[in-house]
């Protein structure tokens, strides 16, 4: 078993530093494409035998160092009663966004067992036959709630701040309830294979820095507190208080690219993952080189994951993707 | 004459804070609502007659220490060459988008008087009136190429990316371009009348710190460097690499609402203008004052003009204006 992902968690020495993809299993692969022409994105996740061929298809094609379970953050939503859809080339939708304490009032708090079965399947039925970590996920309580309230992306987040000012009792009990439910979906991904897992927040930076330790540390805290695998906390946007991200907790800070990873890793203290821009996929690879040196560069030799600074674009030439896993290896080899 | 803003522009005591709105000519007053349904974008700063009225519009509602030409930072590039429409309900697009080097050596670099005579009419229309002083602007040269290349607001700015790694020669053609081009529009507005200028790199914050470094900063400090009046540097997302875009110059650093504005301070050195979260002004006030205070306490009683983090939004209630604008006199008056 190459476990180098949960040696850099740990901050340990590693013969080379270890890379995964956010949305490694997504639309730049061919094979991919040709299963979502099928199957919508919930049928998918909610199939554990066609979600856990797609869990695996990366790791067929390039050498990574990581599973990562083909899942959503969304979908949990649904199992509290709340009406999600995925539209073709549009995204996840809410006919009915959140926007009265009544509805909040009303969520249900689903175990993962109901809100999620077939992720926990899908761990179940990779797991045995992996030889790297296999990373469980879900979104963390803000990016939720801003999801649930805007009831799809944001440009401004104005519903979801609108209510956190003007109701923040209500605010509280939603946080509240979503942290109940997505400790609960990783705690059980980790009792059925997650070897380790990564809290999206997404969307955290949307907000400033008084406004991020007020309304959205607490919950993450909390939820974080009580993971029982190594975490990895993901946000963008936030590099000018990375400080307040990395004090909700997590073993490792996930960042985008928008901050330079040595002033990251000064900020958070603790290994880091990152952070090249997934549109230098799309570069020469002159370019997409000079991109990963930097990166490396800037990156300390333990503690570090290669990632990008966020999901791998659908345009990306599935060649650029495997001259950057290996070339990760190689440039960082310490045999 | 108050003089507050450009004493603030220099760090020089004042006897309170200056405070002034990005988009404070917007469409959350009702005068400009209501002749908005009557003339387009482009009608209304194409004709100075319209433009100085609303210019002059929010000074009459509310005690701001600024005003700002009403015009948009686009219409240069009709003058170059392109064909920018702005869509009523979605913004500016551009049907055919700057694509090839082809076309980047195809644009003509208009002189202001060309390329914005309006502006430049409306400019010395409202100045011999105003009792505060008036800023002028103009997009910065990479925000103006990002919207040339993408052809309107983009998530990933993937095309604007790839020209600049895959075609440096042409890049560097276009920004020199751009550069030429808002240069000579913000010379003509300072002769025009305007007192000091703010340029907007809006969408900086797309790049990460080295690719702002070698794609960005040295064209807009050639822009930077020959202007004749005190230059505001506005750019948003940039929160963790305010160094490089202080760098680049500006008397004042302009900041989004992400980052700490004591952060900002220690970063740029130098003046600073902000940052209220625009979303804020939809609060209650009891909120919105607890963010005002955040803000002002953060704030040295030097060197700073309050503004929100980026344009104030359609919704915004007219009365929270009138508070906050009030509210940050009384509470850093020094009388």
């Amino acid at each position: 078993m190459n476990d180098l992902l949960l040696r850099a968690c740990r901050g340990e020495a590693v013969p080379h530093t270890p890379v995964w993809i956010m949305r490694q299993a997504g639309r730049y692969l061919p094979a991919y494409r040709a299963l979502r022409k099928r199957y919508t994105m919930l049928e998918a996740l909610r199939d554990p035998d066609l979600a856990a061929a797609i869990t695996l298809l990366p790791l067929e094609t390039f050498d990574l160092d990581a599973a990562i379970v083909f899942s959503d953050i969304l979908p949990p939503l649904i199992g509290m009663g709340l009406d999600l859809t995925f539209v073709p080339g549009v995204g996840p939708r809410l006919e009915e966004p959140l926007r009265t304490t009544k509805g909040i009032d009303r969520l249900r708090v689903p175990p993962a067992v109901e809100a999620m079965p077939e992720t926990l399947e899908t761990i179940r039925r990779v797991k045995p036959i992996l030889r790297v970590p296999l990373i469980g996920f879900a979104g963390a309580p803000f990016t939720l709630a801003s999801y649930a309230i805007e009831g799809g992306a944001s440009r401004t987040y104005s519903r979801t701040k609108a209510l956190m000012y003007s109701e923040p009792a209500a605010w509280d009990r939603l946080l509240t309830k979503l942290t109940t439910v997505v400790a609960d979906l990783l705690k059980e991904q980790v009792k059925a294979g997650a070897d380790c897992v990564q809290v999206f927040d997404s969307w955290a930076g949307a907000l400033g820095p008084a406004d991020y330790v007020r309304f959205v540390q607490p919950y993450s805290r909390m939820l974080i507190a009580q993971l029982p695998a190594p975490v990895i906390h993901f946000s963008t946007g936030t590099g000018s208080y990375l400080n307040a991200v990395a004090c909700a907790g997590g073993d490792v800070i996930g960042v985008d690219w928008r901050v330079a990873l040595d002033d990251a890793r000064k900020a958070v203290k603790r290994p880091v993952m990152g952070n090249l821009d997934p549109v230098t996929l799309l570069a020469p690879w002159r370019e997409l080189k000079a991109h990963i040196d930097d990166v490396l560069q800037r990156a300390e030799a333990t503690g570090h994951i290669f990632n990008l600074g966020h999901g791998i674009l659908p345009e990306t030439p599935v060649e650029n993707v495997r001259r950057l896993v290996d070339y990760v290896h190689t440039a960082t080899s310490q045999a």
